[in-house]
C-alpha cells in the first residue's frame, strides 16, 4: 500500500477540490440518490453534506488555531449529529454551496497561517484520543473529506442492489459495511 | 436500506455526473494521490479512469446494442486489464477527458435509442452470468461508476492512514477492502 508522509501542498489539493467534485456529483441530483440511506441510523448524502459543514464551522480550523496558539485543555468534543437540525429546511443545494464558501474561506484562514513543517509537530489534547500533532489533524482532515465521498457513492449505489440483478457478484461496493 | 426500481432519467443523472465529479476530483492532483493504490494488484486512481474509459469503448453501449438488435450469442467478454496496455504515456488529464468525450458520446446514443420501460426487459446473454435484462445492464454501468468513485477515494485515503496517527480509529475507510 502506497504510505505518504503529510505535506501540506498534497492535503490542501484535495481540500480544495472536494466540495466541486461534490457538487458536480449531486447538485440537481434527484432525491432517488441524494436522500437515499444505508438503514436505520445511517445517512443521506444529504445528512452527509450537512455534517461536512459542521466540520468547516467548528472543527478542523477551531482545533487548528487551538494547538498553534498553544492552549493545553482539551479540544469540545465534535457533535457527529447536529447536522440533523442545522440542515432544516435547507435544500442539497443551499448546503452544498455554503459547505463550499466554508471551505474556500477555512482554506484562506489555512494558508495565511503560514504553517511550516516543525509546526506539523505541534501537540494538542483531543477529549477521546489523547494526544495529537497538528499535522495529524490536518491529515485526517483529508482523509475525512474522502472517508464521506466514499460514502456518498456507496449509499447512492446500494439504492440500485436489487436493479443490478446478477451483477451483484462483481459489484463490492454493495457489500461494504454492510 | 433504500431500494430503488430502475429509471432512465435517474440512471442518466448519475451517469452524466461523474466524469465532472471525477475531473474535479483529479484533474492536476499531486501524483501523491492520483498514482496511490492500496497493495500488489490493486489500481491507483490514474489505472481506473483507463478502465472506465475501456467500458465506455467496449462494454455499456455495446452490449446495449447487442440486446436491442435482438442478439442471442453472449456479450463478448470484458477485459478488465486493458487500461494497462490503453493508458499508457498518457498523462491523467488526457485520460479524463477522454473519458468525459465519450462518455458525452455514448449518453447521447443512449438518449437516441428511445428506450422505453418495456425495453429494459429485454434480454441478453452474459458469458458467465447468464441471463440478464436491458435494466440491469444500465443499472449496473451506474452502479460500476459510483463502486469505482468508492475505489479511488478510498485508495486516496489509504495514502494517509499512518499520517492521521491515533484518529484512524474513527476513520473507517481506512479499514474497507482490508
Amino acid at each position: 500500500m502506497t504510505s505518504a508522509r503529510f505535506n501540506l501542498n498534497d492535503a490542501l489539493a484535495v481540500l480544495e477540490r472536494t466540495p466541486a467534485s461534490l457538487t458536480a456529483l449531486l447538485a440537481d441530483l434527484p432525491d432517488t440518490w441524494s436522500r437515499a440511506n444505508e438503514g436505520e441510523g445511517t445517512w443521506s448524502p444529504y445528512d452527509v453534506i450537512g455534517h461536512l459543514i459542521h466540520g468547516e464551522r467548528t472543527d478542523w480550523i477551531p482545533r487548528a488555531q487551538h494547538i498553534i496558539s498553544g492552549r493545553t485543555e482539551p479540544f469540545a468534543p465534535f457533535d457527529r449529529l447536529a447536522q440533523f437540525e442545522e440542515s432544516h429546511g435547507k435544500d442539497l443545494k443551499q448546503l452544498l454551496e455554503t459547505f463550499a464558501e466554508l471551505r474556500r474561506q477555512n482554506l484562506t484562514t489555512l494558508r495565511e497561517m503560514n504553517l511550516t513543517p516543525p509546526d506539523f509537530a505541534r501537540e494538542g489534547l483531543h477529549p477521546a484520543l489523547g494526544k495529537v500533532t497538528l499535522g495529524q489533524l490536518l491529515a485526517t482532515w483529508v482523509v475525512h473529506d474522502l472517508d464521506h465521498v466514499t460514502q456518498i457513492a456507496r449509499t447512492m449505489a446500494k439504492a440500485y442492489t436489487e436493479a443490478t440483478g446478477p451483477w451483484i457478484e462483481y459489484l463490492s461496493v454493495l457489500r461494504d459495511r454492510t
